[in-house]
């Protein structure tokens, strides 16, 4: 085995290392749940902190309780390609979904840091505070705070237990006051680049280590309600039903077979609920939930379009009612063409072959894109299983995106600024 | 106006009235429940009883609760003609239910009685007190008791007061160690004809008054569960889902339309569960139940087996796991050829229409039919609606059916009796 070798297999496993132990620190010993501005929050910040010091970085907690360490590039005060993710899980968590996007990179770092190795620009890596919002009403606040379109209405936010954002900054040690001034200036950022799981299936099915996001998909979601009349299941002939039901079934299938048309394009009903809900009375009243992605929104809109014209077909054909409400949005986010090359670049001459696919999920770098250009490189993940202490990657694999994001690191060329 | 014409308008007035008046005797002033001996059921039956003897009839309440009234025939102690309804109603009941079928009958041997007519055999009219199985966690006690398959056992069973089924029966002045002294000969008996509201929408569609019943319904009910992988509706790209509620859509469908093949079946599902049901997650399992209902057993048994063929068939497409469990079967019960033919001649000489149809939900008649021939005539309602106080019949219906009856009475020649 050689020295190389040896290096390489260390770096995998000294993040899932640090990842595994960031894991120990959750308000539940009995799984991780590890909440904004918590003290498991406050023990795995300073964990971090610690990492980022031991890799020669500056390190700080800044107002609205992000980590955020600065490794200076070869002038000090150099404008700084950005990287990092979010440390807050969910409850019962995994733990790999945002922690792994902090331990690799300031693992890098450290390689670069005892090679003493300095590059034409500034590295931050940032763990992010608060990216899941299980605690407040509110959510992607750290990345916001950095991208300046953090909204301080939201401080005044209050917690399950009365505590507002304000205050529990407090707590953690944080300014609230001076959150706002956390904002990044245009010029002294070169670009956002996330590592995260993927927290789906895709890579593990192409049989890839790693994979570069074309978008964050825009979502939109729906409740559709169908009524027909409820009527006795015995005494109702079928061709007098006017069952919600056998309806909204027809819609399921006629949604599943359009997405299924479009690359990149989800659809899920996730709820259904079904009135009165008795095994002897035909459906009156169904109630679903309609989850679209795609990272294109106008792909989004036409399929949702699309979508809409054949329900209502349906309903009319079927004489039931049928009431389409829109209960969220959010817009695609385009990662930048330049910055996936480059990722690429690094991908191929890893040795490993690049795929492109979107995150359909959303993630720090949506809240990033306001700032600056913006790109993810994933990380395959077992069974694509997230949010579940079940979560898993292999070492091997955080190896790859490691010698990856370092490569990416060394070769990194600055775009050209958009004004 | 004729007298003939008069009379008639009258006799639909009178029974609807009394029916009417009947819905008053509840235990909730704000809605009809009239559950199986209690005091608002012991009113009733005390009503019944004066009518019974308004009509020329002994009246009595026998040792289960029903109130059973004779009308003698030309010599006394002739085997008698039975039939009747049931008293007893479900919670926030319609008013004719099981009444109409009491109070008609009532009305038509008072028509007999005023112009002192008597019939070559006896007619009964029985008041049976519990069809509905509400109050007890057994159902048709009266007319199980008098067609001799009562099971002294149920006396034991308890209401959710705990109050056993011997002691209500003792409360209400019945004796229930005579209970299977009540069971009839079965040379005693000629045949059992219900009259009774259709309970759904058949003959309102066809614009007919009365129809005349195959078949109670043999009924199968099954539950169904589908088996997929939950996940993230936004990470999984369609074609690697293995989505429980897209196949149990399609199975839903598939259902639908093979029930929809058949002349007098009927296949619902009325429940149906999502998990975890999240408006983000790819749904894992689906539980679902399904009701299969045909006046013949054989139509039934086929249909739901290439009903299992086909939703195994799209399981497997799909690749979801697969649970039918049956937790409930009732076998049809067939209305004697006969009798239809009997009351099908007293429908044409009213002037109307004779539909066949068969009925889906369970009646006296069931049990009945352990003991005699059972016929059941059909009335329409409004809407196809029971058990919901909008249950609603017209006086003219109303009249149509009691003068159908009356003919019916006055032409029924008894049936061989089968050995």
């Amino acid at each position: 085995m050689t020295a190389a070798t040896e290096q390489k297999v260390s770096l995998g496993t000294l993040i899932k290392e640090r990842v595994d132990a960031l894991a120990r620190f959750s308000e539940d010993p009995e799984n991780l749940t590890r909440l904004y501005l918590t003290p498991a929050h406050l023990s795995a910040a300073e964990a971090v902190k610690d990492w980022m010091r031991g890799a020669g970085m500056t390190a700080r907690i800044d107002a609205i309780g992000n980590v955020v360490g600065r490794y200076e590039g070869r002038a000090p005060g150099a404008p700084a390609l950005l990287t990092g993710s979010h440390i807050d899980t969910v409850r019962d968590a995994g733990a790999y979904d945002g922690n792994l996007g902090v331990a690799l990179p300031i693992a890098c770092i450290g390689e670069l840091h005892a090679q003493d190795e300095r590059l034409p620009f500034a590295v931050e890596v940032i763990a992010f505070g608060d990216e899941e919002g299980v605690r407040f009403p509110t959510t992607l606040s750290g990345s916001r705070a950095i991208a300046g379109t953090f909204d301080p209405s939201v401080l005044a936010l209050k917690d399950e237990a009365g505590v507002t954002l304000a205050d529990a900054l407090r707590a953690f040690g944080s300014d609230p006051d001076s959150v706002v001034g956390e904002a990044r200036r245009r010029e002294d950022v070169l670009a956002f680049v996330e590592v995260h799981i993927e927290q789906g299936p895709v890579l593990e099915d192409a049989g890839l280590p790693v994979g570069v996001v074309t978008a964050i998909s825009g979502a939109g979601r729906f409740t559709i309600e169908v009524g027909g009349v409820a009527g006795h299941a015995g005494t109702l002939p079928m061709g007098l039903r006017r069952d919600a039901l056998a309806g909204a079934a027809e819609m399921l299938l006629a949604i599943e077979r359009r997405a299924g048309g479009s690359e990149g394009l989800v659809a899920t009903a996730g709820c259904l609920e079904v009135s009165p809900g008795a095994a002897n009375v035909v459906p009156g009243r169904v109630q679903f939930t309609l989850d679209i992605r795609a990272p294109d929104d106008s792909l989004r809109y036409a399929a949702f379009d699309n979508i809409r014209d054949t329900i209502e077909a349906i309903a009319r054909h079927r004489n039931l009612a049928l009431a389409i409400e829109e209960f969220h949005e959010a817009r695609a986010v385009a990662c930048a063409p330049a910055l996936m090359m480059q990722l690429e670049g690094a991908i191929k001459r890893c040795g490993q072959r690049p795929l492109r696919l979107p995150s359909g999920a959303g993630h720090d770098a949506m809240a990033m894109a306001a700032l600056c250009p913006v790109a993810m490189l994933f990380l395959r993940c077992g069974g694509g299983v997230s949010h579940n202490p079940a979560e898993s990657v292999t070492p091997e694999d955080v190896d790859v995106a490691a010698q990856v994001f370092l490569d990416f690191l060394r070769h990194f060329r600055p775009l050209e600024l958009s004004t």
